[in-house]
This record gives C-alpha cells, structure tokens and sequence, in this order.
C-alpha cells in the first residue's frame, strides 16, 4: 500500500521560490504563464497488511507531524 | 486552467532525503513504514483562453526544460 502526500503553502503565504521560478520561465519565452507555486510530494511505502483506513490515518498523522508545517502549509493525503 | 506537475527521482536513483526523513519517522515511533520518497510538486496557473492541447504542451515543456532534470527524474503533467 501506498500513500501519496501532497504540502504546498497555503494561499496567503508569499512563495518566493515559485516567484523565482515563475520569473526564469518567462525570460525563457513562456508567456501564458500567470502563477507557479512550488510544493512538495511524499511518496510513503507503507506495510502491505494494513487496512485502508490505517494507511490513511498513519499517512494523515506522518503528514500532520512532521512532513507538513499547519501553520503555513496545507497537505492532502491520497492512499493508492 | 491549472497545470499539476509532479517531479520524482527516478527509482533507481538513491534519495539521501527521503532516507533521512524515513529515518525521522522511524523515530517518532512509526513502525509499519517501509519506504519514503522524496519529490518535488508545482502548480502552473495558465491563461484561461489557452486550449487544453495547449495548455498539456505547455506544461510539458516548461517540466521537461525547467523543473525536472530528465536524466535523474521522471515528471508527471496533470491539466485540470
């Protein structure tokens, strides 16, 4: 079993690493471009015994406490 | 129209980083992990008039020239 971690930052907060990257897309001649935000993607292999509903909650709690900052940052789990 | 891209290390390559944070998790005392891996998420927010063709050609482009490097790291290109 597998569980996909999505973080990006929420809304509100300033991305000036997306900024940067936004800026070299344009000077290489992309122009329809109107925003790029940067994440991050967790890929977890969990034990194969599990039930969906444990992966999930294991997945959420690994998310919550340490891959993600909830002051800042959004995530959303997916279980494959 | 938005542009989801999904850059990760190929699986043959090592991930220094996703060892560590495995590591972490380990712990603080989640047991049933087997693997974590490390990738890179971005989200494009492209001119609306653009077609969905051209929209995925975009995407494609800027992920292969611009965010992923090819000889260490597969992409993904979600238009939705």
């Amino acid at each position: 079993m597998k569980a996909k971690i999505y973080v990006t930052l929420k809304p509100s907060v300033l991305d000036p690493q997306g900024k940067a990257i936004h800026h070299s897309v344009e000077l290489l001649g992309f122009e329809q471009i109107q925003d790029i935000r940067q994440g991050k993607y967790f890929e977890i292999a969990l034990d194969s015994q599990m039930s969906e509903t444990e992966a999930q909650e294991t997945a959420e709690k690994i998310a919550r406490n340490v891959l993600a900052n909830p002051v800042i940052e959004d995530y959303r789990v997916e279980i494959v």
